[in-house]
């Protein structure tokens, strides 16, 4: 058993819009232990939707597919599964009924041109739409079943977990259930991280474990399988463990977390508050920072001192420190981390500054030459980053953010 | 004649990779005047990619395929197009140099594996990489032409314009030629734009227009053809002069510009320097305005000033006045832009304060109530923006920004 994805709308087959449909229901059918094996992806023609589905009922058990519902004359999965099915169109009275009840709710008139999206394959059964006008439709013809589901992606999401997730469980289609847990780390390159895991990452070992890399932070990604969701999770479990055993500080977080909520969270069981001094990240590490709800509680705030006039007169660098070394250097930086700290009155402050291209560089102080700074109670630091020259300037900034925020968050965890 | 896109690999219909290398492709072949009929994605099976391959001959005339040319037993491309073809596989004394020269321009050892990239279908030629040790492939088989390319999107974007396009362009299969042009407004809504420009968004008219809406930036697309790219090109001016005309100063840009490079463009032209005040927007506006590069000219900084103590000790808020108004008010934001403006020395302060929530609204004050406020010489205001509540805080935060970008801005194009 496995399955085929057709994406219906000529927007997509001209590449104006990117289809992300079919891989988020690629992941999902996965999860439920059913293999894709092909995704169609076609303009609104029906002659073309014809064969299309009838290609996809000759090769796969199961086809969902999503687009071409709608109300207009442009909406052709209706016509083109019933004809390719050789059953006639009817109007469903359970689809109309739900049509009707979502404009009564919304104190809307119905349109006439709605009443077609009541229309099904005879032998169909529609699917609820919770959020929008367009029902999907359930209809097994010939081995095959098809659930045909709106193109709109949340109207897509709600109804396939809502509505096809059990219809598929209730068919005994769903075989073992996968989880997955992922694992971020920051500080060390990916083959440093792959070589310190090989036999996690080797093949055939169970749980899986895969490694992918992201703007610096590498993910370890554990797919577990089981008879329900409580066995697949529990058999993630042992292998996280090593992995926290392993790698300890180098952990930032999991799921969407990254080295900002590592961060924050470090702070928040200290109770300690943080400010930062940004030069060449112009404020994407507050940025980052305030991304995440409620971060009032250890975040101060911070100063963007683009112009050294800034870094004189809102940190208090002293004039002669950017004249001797200037504003790219250990001196400053350690300055600027002290400074913040002090003005902003906050336990820790953290500092950048260097630069990050594309013009600016000098043989001595090329682009891509960062120095982060710490102050805290105890005293104040710095460290050198090298980060160009060759790579364009958000990768030089992005990873300047990321490691300053890496460096207030290891000395937390000492 | 239309053609098919075919992506090969197991990570794509898996889910676990998002292919983006079709829609590219559809886009180009629509520039070329080709419009593309089918998207297919499918994994590493042999049996699957023959019936594929055959299944694309049959119904368009040209398939570009995309991945399934590396050194590996995965990697079946070659095969599965050499059988769909019923031609043998032989190796290529052609394909096999630029091998090997790959290898000896990086002084790396070639790997007996990697000969086998130098297999080709019977009747093929091979397609020039210059980035990578996989040749692509050219084959006319019956009435259709399939060009199969590197997955890898750095290595097939290089060869498809390098290579594939001169030889479409020799086949004679190349249409006219169509260009774009893309101009972005903010500050109305995508109905209140399309209102006034339905003559240009009508179906029909050409150039065509096309409107689109993203993070409240509203673009017109213009799409001229021409039978080469200067008439194309020529072909859209006039429609381009009348959405200036008409819209003037809604327009912040073209192409990838936004608001930033809108308020930056008028601070260079004027010669004027500015500096930010954020609250809720934690340090975004600072952020986009330093993604621009060399943009120390007109931006000297700026205060993140989460905490009411940075209100106080670096803009120099009245503590009185965050009492009696609350850090939320008209009266706040006003002081902020002036407080950043006098102590960054700049001509202009732009403050953004506001409730990004989820948590922290109330009845009067809900989530998404933002006072954005402007200082310059000649005096400071504020207005009041209603961004909630029902939006997630991301979107909050990236309009306020916005809107204060462009609240500025207006005020330098008076």
């Amino acid at each position: 058993m496995h399955a085929e994805i057709i994406a219906v709308g000529s927007e997509l087959v001209s590449g104006q819009k990117l289809d992300t449909n079919s891989q988020w229901l690629s992941l999902k059918l996965g999860d439920l232990g059913i293999p894709t094996h092909f995704h169609t992806t076609l303009g609104d023609d029906l002659d073309e939707n014809i064969e299309a589905f009838r290609v996809a009922k000759s090769r796969a058990g199961l086809v969902i597919v999503t687009g071409g519902l709608g109300p207009t004359q442009d909406d052709l999965t209706r016509e083109a599964l019933a004809r390719s099915a050789d059953q006639a169109l009817v109007e469903d009275a359970q689809a109309l009924a739900a049509i009707e009840a979502f404009f009564a709710r919304r104190n809307r008139t119905m349109t006439p041109r709605n009443r077609v999206q009541a229309l099904q394959p005879e032998g169909a059964e529609p699917i609820a739409n919770p959020v929008g006008t367009a029902p999907g439709i359930w209809m097994k013809t010939g081995g095959t079943i098809f659930a045909c589901l709106p193109g709109v992606p949340s109207e897509m999401k709600v109804m396939f977990d809502g509505e096809v997730v059990p219809r598929l469980k209730a068919a005994n289609l769903v075989g073992r259930v996968i989880v997955h847990r992922v694992i971020n780390l920051f500080g060390k390159g990916e083959s440093d991280i792959e070589a310190e895991a090989l036999e996690l990452t080797a093949r055939g070992r169970l749980p899986e474990v895969g490694i992918t890399a992201s703007d610096a932070t590498i993910s370890f990604r554990i797919s577990s399988q089981g008879a329900n969701e409580e066995e697949a999770r529990l058999g993630c479990e042992a292998t996280a463990d090593l992995i926290y055993d392993r790698f300890g500080d180098l952990i930032v977080g999991e799921g969407s977390e990254d080295v900002a909520h590592g961060l924050v969270s470090r702070l928040r069981s200290l109770g300690l508050t943080l400010a930062v001094a940004e030069s060449c990240t112009g404020g994407l590490v507050a940025e980052r920072l305030t991304r995440i709800p409620g971060v009032s509680d250890v975040f101060q705030g911070g100063v963007v001192s683009y112009a050294n006039t800034v870094k004189i007169a809102s940190l208090g660098v002293p004039a002669d420190l950017l004249e001797r070394f200037g504003a790219v250097s250990p001196q400053v930086a350690e300055a600027m981390a002290r400074g913040v700290q002090e003005r902003l009155r906050a336990d820790l402050g953290i500092s950048i500054t260097g630069i990050a291209g594309p013009g600016g560089g000098s043989p001595e102080k090329p682009v891509g030459l960062v120095y982060i700074g710490l102050a805290t109670r105890g005293g104040v630091q710095s460290r050198k980053l090298e980060l160009g020259p060759e790579q364009p300037r958000e990768i030089i900034r992005s990873r300047a953010a990321k490691h300053a925020m890496n460096f207030a968050r290891l000395h937390l965890s000492r």
